[in-house]
């Protein structure tokens, strides 16, 4: 494994293979790791609040290095405490890591790959943008999926429009806004200022943001939802208000996450391939597409994909 | 061996020692040739098909390990898949492991437990029941949990009980019957043989299992889920059959994940502290509460409560 990998200098490379000959097998993954100063040990850093991106993820790392002898720490970690980037200095450090896997909204912190840069790090970063040389990142184009989320909207025939963005420190909330808004105004459309609204990923932000969005007259027919969870709140309030959907209104979602198809209707939303994005994050932190240096290679891309359901329908001719 | 290991560094065996003494062992030398052997990684393996509970646990487990050295590896596993143990055999002996964590149902697996015990690893085992010696255990008593959600249908005056239970390979499934049967024979009621189901913990299992209950003749006026999944599944089926729920049929769950606040109406569930569990489980790994060994000192408890919301009401009388 070590002798493929395309972080290992050719100096080690030798080395490891003398130590082969003499012993005549290969030493164990802790007595390289130290003699290489690294481990054998992949990191993930995470900030996503929700439980099936973080769950997805981690399988879609593993899935990626079955086979070798690598092993997956996990880190989350929350960019507003005021140890965040002690507390990942010392993570990287003492762990030695092999390299980390970076998600959103970490994956965007320049502070962070700043960090890793300084300590010869690895790193792979999982973003809705390219940020950084291509063989660092896998791209999932949110701005691509948001505008299908408009598409359909818009040939569903709605007009009176709202949109729940994610929060500003996330760059995917600033995409999927961008792409949701360029492909309304293709179709001569647009989100009343009064009905774009700035959510913070959550299901309890949802439900804050949906009471005062359900409380304007006349009301968005239609909202667009930066996430699966902030569309759950939607629900709850609508269910509260005894407004039906998708007759009253109609709702999308951005993941496709389990919490998609448990609500009720089932949710139309954008689908991510989390568990894929993963596999390619790995393929590339082990350079196993390019055979070369980190960094070197092309952009591993992903392109979000809508997944209507019943949340979404023609507004009422009467609303 | 890393103590034999030419490749450690005296500065590296002072860092260990100064560890050990900050996670509470004595520092003899018998534990510092056990550390010596080990890397400064915990091992969480897990089977549980829930995002919410893994992700809770890994929180508990690294709230557990702040201001540490230790690193948490993440190890998913399927107990049905041919290389189950042949995979954990190799994490074990590949990472040298400090300790492990086990979660249901592989916490109930004494094929692993033997295997750790073969390789000298230490384990905390998070159960349902005492399995063990007191010291690795943290015990969940899942059947008290159940038993308050059977007094609770009981008080509303239910007597067409339904209770869909976890796979038998989860001893969880086991206990949350015993406990709900034994609490209704209490009030001399009991579920009805053709209302007791077995499921999967999984969503698509309680869609299958609440279809055939739903179009039972007469049908159940409430149903204990063996987890709140499963629990989403019966009200994806009663929203199908437009079963109102609670009016025409109350529903338990148990675990009080997002799920529960995310349905519409609010669930009725059994809350399972999970994070409190994993930070449990860790300092029992340390030996922090008794300064011992692991395997001593006493069992760690936890009593699921019974939270109840908008799920759960009288029958209707004509029903």
């Amino acid at each position: 494994m070590i002798n493929d990998s395309p972080f290992v200098k050719e100096e080690t490379r030798l080395k490891v293979n003398a130590i082969i000959r003499e012993v005549g097998f290969e030493p164990d993954p802790q007595a390289r790791g130290l003699a290489f100063r690294r481990s054998f040990l992949i990191g993930m850093i995470y900030d996503n609040p929700t439980p099936q991106y973080v769950v997805s993820m981690q399988q879609g790392l593993l899935d990626g290095m079955r086979g070798t002898s690598y092993g997956l720490l996990v880190h989350p970690c929350e960019r507003g405490s005021q140890t965040y980037l002690s507390d990942l200095r010392s993570f990287i450090e003492r762990q030695k890591l092999f390299g980390v896997i970076l998600t959103p909204s970490v994956s965007e912190d320049e502070r962070l790959v700043k960090m890793l840069r300084e300590f010869d790090c690895p790193y792979v970063r999982v973003a809705s943008v390219v940020l950084d040389k291509p063989g660092t990142m896998v791209v999932t184009h949110d701005a691509n999926g948001a505008a299908e989320a408009a598409h359909h909207l818009a040939g569903l025939g709605h007009t009176r429009i709202a949109h729940i963005s994610g929060p500003p420190s996330f760059r995917s909330a600033h995409e999927r806004r961008r792409g949701f808004r360029e492909a309304l105004a293709e179709r001569g459309l647009k989100v009343d200022p009064a009905m774009d609204r700035e959510g913070n990923y959550t299901f309890e932000g949802g439900i804050a943001i949906a009471r005062e969005l359900l409380a304007l007259n006349p009301r968005p027919t239609a909202v667009f939802c930066g996430n699966d969870e902030m569309a759950a709140g939607v629900y709850k309030v609508a269910h509260e208000l005894s407004i039906s959907i998708p007759k009253d209104l109609s709702v999308i979602g951005f993941d496709d996450s389990t919490t998609a198809i448990q609500l009720w209707p089932p949710l139309t939303s954008v689908r991510l391939p989390v568990r894929d994005m993963g596999r390619l994050a790995i393929d590339k932190l082990f350079g196993k597409q390019e055979k070369k240096r980190p960094g070197a290679g092309d952009v591993a891309e992903i392109f979000p994909k809508l997944i209507p359901r019943e949340s979404t329908a023609a507004p009422d001719p009467r609303a």
